[in-house]
């Protein structure tokens, strides 16, 4: 074949979970061409793991038949783009500080450039997804924890050391509900996060008796669960995704007057809520804005799938601008 | 003369109050080789106040025989980067949207780039102050408001619509105290301003009859008066720095964990204060950081002198590699 397969040059895209890592080959449309996932938890080392990735990967690649591979992309907790390190990740098994890129290019011959997943997500919305064309925008990531990508100027802010964009970690309520994990008070993710929206429907079904959420387990409430509540009407269900907005709202005003977005993307689990969530969030963030900002910023879901979206996230690592 | 004096090729830096607006010849070492002022509430209209700026800044330009005249630049509130118009600006004697950029172009035939003041004081950090070198920093100007110029891989964040860095306005304590313009419920302003501090001053001073702040009238309590009392020992005086610390401490970490900064610059009158306030707002800073940005962020008061700041910094706009 003389000419050459444009769609056949591909970016590997890999994003790395406390559970699981999800991995794919990708190309500059943002297709998917195969994809694959191997258990994290498995690996105690992390040469094994970097082993089980490339015996996974390589004959992907042999499969597809490609034509040019460009890079590797990583997505995961606690990576420093700088550095191309994991550092001091809660979530892995590996601890301390990994350089993680170095030892994946010495593995698959190619460069490998990292970010927390966060940050990956917006790459993949700015490349791929909702954020198309735009040059300032917010990511907030609505999972087990909440994490932020902020793209100011068409760029990623990493920071002075790489961290930037840990919005799930301020402050919304100084005083507030402690962190389990972190022990600080009061933050985003003790609200928003998927385990936050769970400690605040379990706390406010033990006020309400005659509430839905009483008739399931403790250990099924979770957001999924609160939202078949809402949709059947019980107010005390729809008071958990109200009470979340109006935190994250007020918590997305402060984020508006900082880089003055032209739009926040919502993104994970957490979104499929809905209405229940969006219209308190969107009602509290105008009321918190200065007249100069209000009715101005998008607030949109994500338009990736969510399974596909970590993955061309990280893939879109390696053909960014940088 | 053959030879080209470059100390002779000058910027206008233009800072434009609500009372006073301050103007000065600056080269590219930073060197003020004229400057002077006039009022600007003097001028009801703005073509008048424009006509005011070229019958002053003339003669100066002449007296200095400036070889080269590469541009203004000009700090006001409520300036658009992008547009080069002052919008809406409460403090200001023109109302709407005034064209000012391409009003000073025209009267002075060179170009003109506009944007707020603290941003412009950001600049003036960054090519002439302690800023020198960094690439990620935050500036807060404490004065009669708090401002703030957001600085990322070394440009300016102006965001969207040009106007990116209002963290005065973001709030620290929901619900807390009621913003005297803007209506807002515990915007940082609300506290870490001069205003804010005298509030706070008048509230504690009524619960301690034996402060030395009942020594002075309603109207002379200010950052000032506060600090003679604290100096002499005041406890009630030392306590209303430290109250004003600590939200300002809690405000900068959750700035810290959005743009991840190597330094925050603190600028303007309220940090005469110095330890008084420098100390619990480190403290309660660092208190509210993730341990990944913990004792890594330098926090320091600003190096320009306070009256030439403002005209450095706008000055730099011209310069700008923007």
């Amino acid at each position: 074949m003389s000419l050459i397969d444009l769609s056949r040059q591909i970016a590997i895209g890999i994003d790395i979970g406390g559970t699981n890592t999800k991995f794919g080959l990708v190309n500059h449309r943002g297709e998917i061409l195969a994809k694959g996932s191997i258990k994290t938890e498995d690996y105690k080392q992390v040469e094994d793991f970097i082993d089980a990735l490339y015996s996974n990967i390589k004959p992907l690649i042999d499969e597809t038949s490609v034509t040019r591979l460009d890079g590797i992309g990583v997505g995961a907790p606690n990576a420093n783009y700088y550095t191309g390190t994991i550092e001091l990740a809660p979530n892995l098994p590996w601890k301390g500080v990994v350089p993680f890129a170095e030892m994946m290019t010495k593995k698959f011959g190619v460069p490998c450039k990292m970010t927390n997943d966060a940050n990956a997500a917006a790459l993949g919305e700015m490349m791929f997804g909702a954020a198309r064309g735009m040059k300032d925008f917010i990511m907030i990531t609505l999972g087990t924890g909440v994490g932020s990508g902020i793209v100011a100027s068409g760029s990623l802010i990493y920071g002075h050391d790489g961290f930037a964009g840990e919005l799930g970690h301020t402050v919304v309520k100084p005083g507030g509900r402690k962190h389990w994990s972190t022990g600080s008070e009061g933050s985003l993710e003790a609200y928003a996060s998927a385990t936050g929206i769970a400690i605040t429907a379990k706390k406010f079904r033990a006020e309400f008796p005659d509430s839905m959420l009483n008739q399931y387990r403790e250990e099924d409430i979770n957001s999924k669960t609160v939202h078949e509540c809402a949709k059947a009407g019980d107010p005390t269900a729809i008071e958990v995704f109200r009470y979340t907005g109006q935190k994250l709202g007020e918590a997305l005003a402060n984020f508006v007057m900082f880089s003055s977005p032209e739009a926040i993307l919502l993104f994970g689990g957490v979104i499929k809520a809905g209405d229940f969530l969006l219209k308190p969030t969107k009602l509290h963030m105008e009321r918190n804005l200065l007249p100069i900002f209000r009715s101005k910023v998008k607030l949109v879901f994500s338009e990736l799938d969510e399974a596909d979206a970590a993955i061309l996230g990280a893939s879109a690592l390696v053909w960014e601008n940088k």
